[in-house]
């Protein structure tokens, strides 16, 4: 049974929404999923997953200092995550730009580890972007994002 | 008087329009204004300009090749453009990912061109991204884009 | 038994090079491997591969216009390409900036088809980066790239 | 007389050295220059300089969180930092992916508050980029970048 972490940092509970979504789709595959904010994840922890995936606000064009703690942070394990599977998503709390460069953070930081990340043909590409509280269309977004990088992990583990 | 180049590559008119309203932001500050198709464009012409605005549509996260043709060319004059003001735009036919890192493409052309670029703290922040027809706020920030970009560019002439 | 393409455009004959290496690296792994021109490939053979990987020089920032006309012209296949696997290289004239971006460009590109990409902990983290004519570091990069990429394909296909 | 701003995190001192480097380039031209840790600067202190210079070690392709931390901070006063002059530089411990994308990501935050970056059409493009303590080459950068800075903030401001 794949093993997938979901990990946020949300302000305004928009992002937690969007975790929370995301995971659902995860589960739906029969992953064991955990949902967990990023001052909850300890860098060690990382290595027990084959799926890692992360939300953010768009804060400036990228993520929030405190998920770039966890990445900062997991250097220490620098190695140990090449080959698990990655994603990202972000929310904002106005159209604008910032949010694909938010998701590419994320998604740079994660090939750094070596980790794999799949776009989407359809949607937003790189990963979901909400506008304030997900709408129906994010809400899909994020399920599918969950189904589809629970499912990737199920092939490369 | 202030000299600015507005180009463009547009297949279904969206991205001319576009450069139409910023060429009207330009012209309201007095300035020298030419819009061009980028195939009008000889790389040598960039010289002329003090201010040089870009805008394509977006083709997988990137600027259209007839865009990109105009800036691989461009290098028979690299470091001759040191100083210029540049900035970018892009229409998309979908909502979803890639119009910010179309934008942060040109702008990165720019910057190693050793040009100057500015974003908007309001808006559309790296550069305007009209999905489909540019609609009454999207026109407002062409406008805008062309107006600030020909001002910044009289005052670092 | 996997098919992988590698295209590249290549001017002075180093990305040339690194696309050679990149081959030999995923025959290694029993991989059917093609090596071609981008002006060589048409859009619809994009669909006739597992693997694809995309080498070009970095001109300003970004891939060649040769390499961008591939991906716009691919637009006709759009979603035909979804769950393949992808990667790029570089190689560039001067240290400096841009080769960074310009793998980022072609792996952003690759996401908004739906492709699965992946980093690498060790060496270049998105793709290859040779600056000239490949050393023997980015030699041994190529090569490795070749070999994941097609390993990676064989698990997900 | 121009108030600049060079502020850093540095963990091995590389990225401290660099900003004294940018600091000394920028008092060239007879500005009045600050150099602080990114810990000692106060969001509101922002809206003093004419000039913002930014530096960061290389962490996962990104700033590191406490860099992030002062832009997220640096909200309560969105708006405020219109028009002024921004840049970027970055040390890394090892050459690979990264260096670039934290440039950009910085220059990024920048053009998301109003700012106005430059590039630079010799060396490190986006910004000076040092593999482990700055050379001959960097240190020449680094110098450069803040005259460069400083003489651009007195044309605008």
């Amino acid at each position: 049974m794949v093993k997938v972490l979901v990990t946020y940092f949300s302000e305004t509970g928009n992002t937690e929404k969007m975790a929370t979504l995301g995971s659902e789709g995860a589960r739906q595959t029969g992953a064991d999923v955990r949902v967990k904010r990023v001052d909850e994840v300890k860098p060690e922890e990382l290595r027990d997953y084959a799926a890692i995936i992360v939300g953010s606000p768009t804060y400036y064009g990228s993520p929030a200092a405190q998920v770039r703690k966890l990445f900062d942070e997991s250097f220490s394990h620098h190695g140990q995550l090449e080959g698990k599977v990655g994603a990202a998503f972000t929310s904002s709390a106005n159209i604008g730009g910032g949010n694909e460069t938010t998701v590419m953070s994320i998604l740079q930081s994660m090939l750094i580890h070596g980790m794999i990340v799949r776009g989407n043909s359809k949607g937003d590409h790189y990963g979901p972007v909400s506008i304030n509280a997900p709408d129906s269309r994010v809400q899909k977004q994020c399920r599918e994002l969950g189904r589809r990088t629970a499912e990737l992990a199920a092939q490369v583990t």
